[in-house]
């Protein structure tokens, strides 16, 4: 019953035999390797892409913190929800990339609307000198809250950055789920909205530690390599992170992930819905916000739950106090558990 | 015949049997994982430190440029050799993590002497703020031209440092290559000398990626886990860095891996020397720097070795011409490799 | 007619007279003038801390920025209204100074509230090394706004600061403004109340450009000095930054001039209230926010009054649509200055 | 007797005229002054560079740290002489402000050559992302020892710069002085041999404190006021900058003050060298680098002359033991205190 975060689970086993298979020889170092121009022509192929440029890194806050430092100068802004990972989850290491950008949050519990978007950016950028310039607008796909956006919605979203020339960066930790929960294409879900680079997960969603940045603008290349190697992210026995990523591709088995992810964390929203519980956010990929008594939270902790309290109160407080929880479903977690899991709401 | 580095490779078995024997279930993330517990207990183990804090990053530029980073104020310098790995080959990785500490090059082709290094220190700090603060010593332990710095000599090094007050850092990416060639303890290389804090290299010698930070004082821990998060240096799926770690302690892998290396490095140097080759620095661990002529070198291209030029000049000149080589012995190259790169030279 | 900011005036006489004084013969630079001295003794009386440590640079923001990155650890937050100097026209120079730390706004339109700040810091630190760490509080006394916290208010903020143990900064580039709203002495307003460092401005009420930094614990001014000269604002002609400050202190005459200003304010402000303008914020020093019809902005604009206009709209519109502006006294400003501008209204 | 430096003097009569006179009424802050239409028409005439953009700051550290980070980016090399003052006076400043780009020296006592530039150049940029890329070429003028860069030498240098494409700032910290020594145009020193940054100093040669920073490539111009404003280097009473740098032109006032300076070191030069004194470096601008006796030395400082020792050993030593002194003679400098100086000679 751990539903504590999908960074805790296993690797898939073809990632994992991927990674066993490349174990053996000798390979040029540093993203040279083979392995890679496998997985460059596989991301493109995906994206539809063909002039993209792929890169890959362990974690997907080096992916986030580079891409966006590619297009935020130190002294402009970065246009993001007040609940994105960049703002709330990576101490500080966008501003550490980009030499000091500033992240102007947009005030939404969770998704940004256009509108939201518009009029925080309309804030920024009117002081001269003083304010410094608007900068780049990062997009978390699925959101922080386990929301989606809808391509609509995206193109939205980059229709008003384009209003204003600047570029868009997706943080796609959770891509993949994003991707089977709304059933579009990858190149819609990025280019085809206005996307310019694309934090691609792999980590979540069954790799060991590897995530791809994607430039739709071959121009960004060679600055991302020297940010990349500054940042102390070039492996030298890269073949490691290529493997990861081409078994996590080969013969869609990110999409059978996430697939099962998803349809878990919705029969997980179906039981829990069943036995009362109530949803902060309206579940929509492998994230459950929901709410319900603080006696059924104890006697899931007692029978071993694992899963992060979203509000307090466990330790004391009146039985039926309604308290809130974040569920998450990995690729592995099985409809055993979750059956377990729900028995303790009977 | 594959001499071009030592990152080229592939991972040892035991690091990758437990690599795989990790990959079940859910393990806390972030370095909360059971693995990491034990590896904490092997690396204080191993250097009889039983209050070293002890960390996993995934390259050697991040481990070096995190301590550093500890130990460096931004309007501080840093002394090392002019031919440190910080100083040739991070792309500014240890300015960027200071935020813009300056490295002072000891001027030598290679180890640095005492002398020189008090002679380097003796000029900065005398300026008061114009010219910044003195700051941390940084030793490359081995060498990049394949030396290694006895214990008395390190004991001298950090003499030097510590008459200014100025903390240590060792760089060890070939940690355990210089380890077996002294026949010392981790203990007299490093805290009973005088050092601070180490990288400790694990992806050089064995690893997939994974190398270790080890502070003497435990109170750095705090600031060090701050700035990994912050430099995107901490991995949620961290079972797989101390998976590798464990695999690559295990029953002294890493010494045997290392023995390895230095041995046939030895048997190398052995069979040059007897076809006449020079050497420019006296070789000891697993590093050779090596002068043959011309056609030679080409002969062994033609034949796929893989090896870095040390000097240009491989594509014309006289046959007899003496240009320069870095041969470079993993764990994994053989004998048999060995000798028939040799037979090129008959 | 020139209300468009107090940084736009000319410096006072006794600033000029002495730093015509000041221009004879030869001065040890770099802050050892002998006019420092006597600054940093009339600053400690000031204060009534005589422990003070003192610093002099030329601008606002750069005695903010340094100020702030003494206490501001990059990977910490800084805590602000969303109105705050720092946060809209300093173009990211504390990000810059700081090393990348994050500025943490108080949803506020004006002043931070103990609550309100309490909320803010409450919801940050909470996330282990993720989110980062609190970092310190900066309060802007006179507010961008034109709003002056009372004793009880700042005292109430910095217990809130406090509570969490965290360091507290005023940005006081109107701090003579403020002072004599107030009528209390620069103690109450700054250590007594648990203010740790005070940005504590000339320029704005009389000097050419001198802004004088008050560290009430002496153990900051080392790294003061090093992240002085690092930021390039250590002078070396230190003796016309001193000269500067000497003549705003010397016989009260920064106290006149903040008098001068804020009284023609209480003035204009009367003025304004009989033509019926609204006001935005209350005026309590010497800046005005007020609203009124197009016709008289077009009309006052036509006669040459310089002031900002505070929302859009003068261009076109109807004639009896509410404009706001913001109207700031200087010290220079006059009384028949004031009634000429008053006169449009009729 | 004091020749510790030409940054403790007094500023030019002509320099606090205008100060003066411009200390009366508003005028538009941040730049929009008129005096500054006046400097930036001055400095396009002096440079016969009628597309140049021209910029104020306080600091000659400022000048030189945000010219350089124009054109240095964070992962490349800035190369420039050991002695350099951005490398030596600076306190890591170039290195903040550019975000952690590395300077890399050339080993020579004073001046570079085109072939040690040529040799350093040569060695950097040759790995890869691994050692960052080449950047920008910084040229003292007149160096920290007091030498004058011919035009052709500066042409040499620039032309091995440009073999690289590389671009060039000139620290011109002591402009005026190299410029009456060389008897060129001041677009002979610069943009017609290759510079395209000047640091511009005022300060030195008789201001209170302005640099100008004036670049040939008006592309440059919107960077660099984002740069200043982040860098707290935006002056609001901007008028006060520009009034400095008006008088300081005006009617030939810096080329008088730079003649007078560099005319009573020569004299002062040819006492010393009656006086049987030796010179480390031969003296072609206004700064002496000589060697005498200690017990002159002793005489002199008893006498109350002021100068900064290049060598220890005042305080104790052989009567006759030779020291070496700075002697550096500002604007304000009169024979009679140089006869009074050499007088202890006798």
């Amino acid at each position: 019953m751990y539903f504590s975060s999908d960074n805790a689970g296993p690797a898939l086993p073809s990632v994992m035999a991927r990674v066993n298979a490349a174990n053996t020889g000798f390979a040029l170092p540093y993203g040279a390797d083979p392995i890679m121009e496998e997985v460059r022509a596989a991301i493109r192929a995906i994206f539809e892409a063909p002039e993209a440029v792929v890169y890959l890194v362990a974690t997907g806050t080096a992916a986030n913190a580079l891409a966006l430092a590619c297009y935020a100068q130190p002294w402009q802004m970065v246009f993001c929800s007040q609940v994105a990972h960049i703002q709330e989850d990576e101490c500080n290491a966008p501003e550490f990339y980009s030499g000091g950008a500033k992240l102007c949050l947009v005030d939404t519990p969770d998704k940004m609307t256009p509108e939201g978007l518009h009029a925080r950016i309309e804030t920024e950028g009117v002081r001269g000198v003083h304010g410094g310039e608007r900068g780049p607008v990062s997009i978390t796909q699925v959101t922080e809250r386990g929301s989606v956006y809808t391509v609509e919605e995206l193109n939205a979203l980059c229709a008003v950055a384009k209003s204003y020339d600047l570029p868009v960066h997706l943080d796609g930790a959770r891509f993949a789920n994003a991707l089977v929960a709304l059933g579009c294409t990858p190149a819609e879900m990025t280019w085809k909205a206005g996307v310019d680079v694309v934090s691609f997960g792999g980590t979540k969603n069954g790799c060991l530690g590897v995530e791809a940045v994607v430039f739709f603008d071959p121009a960004k290349a060679r600055e991302f390599e020297l940010r990349r190697k500054r940042g102390a992210h070039l492996f030298s026995k890269h073949r490691f992170l290529s493997a990861q990523m081409a078994g996590y591709l080969a013969g869609g088995a990110w999409l059978e992930a996430a697939k099962s992810a998803n349809e878990n964390a919705a029969y997980l929203v179906a039981g829990l819905r069943a036995a009362g519980a109530e949803f902060l956010h309206e579940p929509q990929a492998n994230m459950v916000f929901t709410r319900f008594p603080r006696h059924i939270h104890q006697r899931l902790h007692d029978a071993g739950a694992a899963y992060n309290m979203w509000e307090p109160g466990l330790e004391s407080g009146a039985p039926d106090a309604l308290l809130a929880a974040r569920l998450v479903c990995d690729w592995s977690i099985t409809t055993d558990q979750i059956d377990l899991f729900l028995s303790h709401f009977a």
